[in-house]
């Protein structure tokens, strides 16, 4: 499937979340709000903690889920080398079937880079 | 991953299925005429039962099962409040992993009430 | 592999919930009053969802899970009839995947009635 | 977890599919006749159908239903070097969380050529 | 979601494939290396393996992966009563669910036949 | 179900994994290689690694492989708030389904702590 540019996924991810948020249900709010927390740094830094959402979304196979968990690692200063170690682990534990979101994970890198890769 | 506008999700979804079943394989034809059966009122009624195929599509993380049973739930009357609830107990059950398909949920949801919401 | 009496079974989910909750993780303990939340009535009663909560734990083939949601929905009266087409759904939507967990689920409905099945 | 011996397995396997057909829920029921039929030899013979349902059975981690599909494969005459490329195939596509069903249907083997694995 | 040609799925699988083993994490490749490795002829011809990693793909529902074992499939001969014959034990075993894919992978033996399914 | 006593469950593995290996498919052998060489530090420590490990095994679902990665994380000096951390990510991205398996996982904490939690 092709991949969605980045800056239309943010859009959507960000109108969708208003929408889902305005549309009051408490159960799904208080998720959401549990789903940020759930990040914070405590007893294991941000950037642990992003790299532990990235690689469940890769052996879940979640593209959005990827994306989103790859732009915070790269927010939270997660290097090339870094990215590739995860993706390994991912790769190891969730099988070829992973490979199709490593390539578009993949792309994302080379998007958040500038298109070097 | 961009949501696919729903008029053409129908034809796809109409076209293929007639290729699937004019292929002749018996196992399959029965499993497609088994599928429509599963949902058919019982000691259940139908909006239950749609309820339940919306439910397991949204853990299984299928958005065009969910899209099918959206169409379907509306045409059994469950209400803007009612389908929350169901994304709720999914979003519960099956985890932050299944809110980008809650999001193309909501989208379908706007769409078939003229894009109100 | 063999089922666990149902006694036993509660008793060792009361005792970990117990650990778990008293591990003192905001987080955690947060999600557990959520998973509660989810499943009392609103605009859907607390039958109808105690079946969504069941059909779930069926396609994703949890047996703890299924355990748990028929005891619930025995308590808020399900019949019979009504556990066989709700796991009628999650046969066809999950596949023969899902029969080891429907036979293990079958043994609980058993242990429920006194052995009369 | 322990590995339920193949007689015990074979037993609880029968007695609750008898419970279940006896169930009278026609969908189940026809599910259960569609899950046999998809097995009979057709273009493809009944031994690489089985060898189908294997590796389903090990990339879905159903551990019953690869107990099931390893004695219906001895049954085609499946040898221990394809079994162990059947493996591999799973283990390649699911992987390493494929590892601890892949230990139990090691012991399945053992079991079913006498302990001599 | 509407399905790539195959065309561009080709040159993108390719292109991302060059990026993933050019950036040089030893993992990753050799893990590439091994998944080649697994479809290659030993007790199982090709042709059965090929049909492994394809079933494999639709009840693991990734259409990346059905769509390449359905090109490699095609390359060793397989025929589309065959194609059919193992649809039908994947959707048994994984479900309706996988019925999304099972369309997708119709449109490849559509476009792989020149359009005449 | 019932969880196995620490000691059983490595010397099962222990064994098996002899089994397997002994069994001369060199797939299969390449990739336990690999799924040992994974965890090796690199750019990301051990500790990070193996939890990296730990919550891949949990928003999967296998007892197993929690299991392994929690013996092994405790060797690198997870503390159990840590481990608190870590369940809750995979808690929040998994949902409640993962909640049987958080509670088996408590027991191994309990186990390695010499049973005070």
């Amino acid at each position: 499937m092709p991949t969605q540019p980045l800056k239309e996924f943010r859009e959507f991810r960000e109108r969708m979340n208003e929408v889902i948020l305005n549309a009051g249900n408490l159960t799904i709010n208080r998720f959401f709000a549990l789903d940020g927390r759930a990040y914070e740094p405590g007893a294991l830094g941000a950037k642990t903690k992003e790299l532990l959402g990235l690689v469940s979304s890769l052996v879940l196979r979640c593209d959005d889920c990827i994306t989103y968990h790859i732009v915070r690692c790269k927010e939270e200063g997660v290097t090339h080398e870094e990215f590739l170690e995860v993706f390994a682990i991912g790769l190891v534990v969730g099988g070829s079937i992973c490979i199709p979101h490593l390539r578009r994970g993949m792309v994302r890198l080379e998007e958040l880079s500038g298109g070097t890769g």
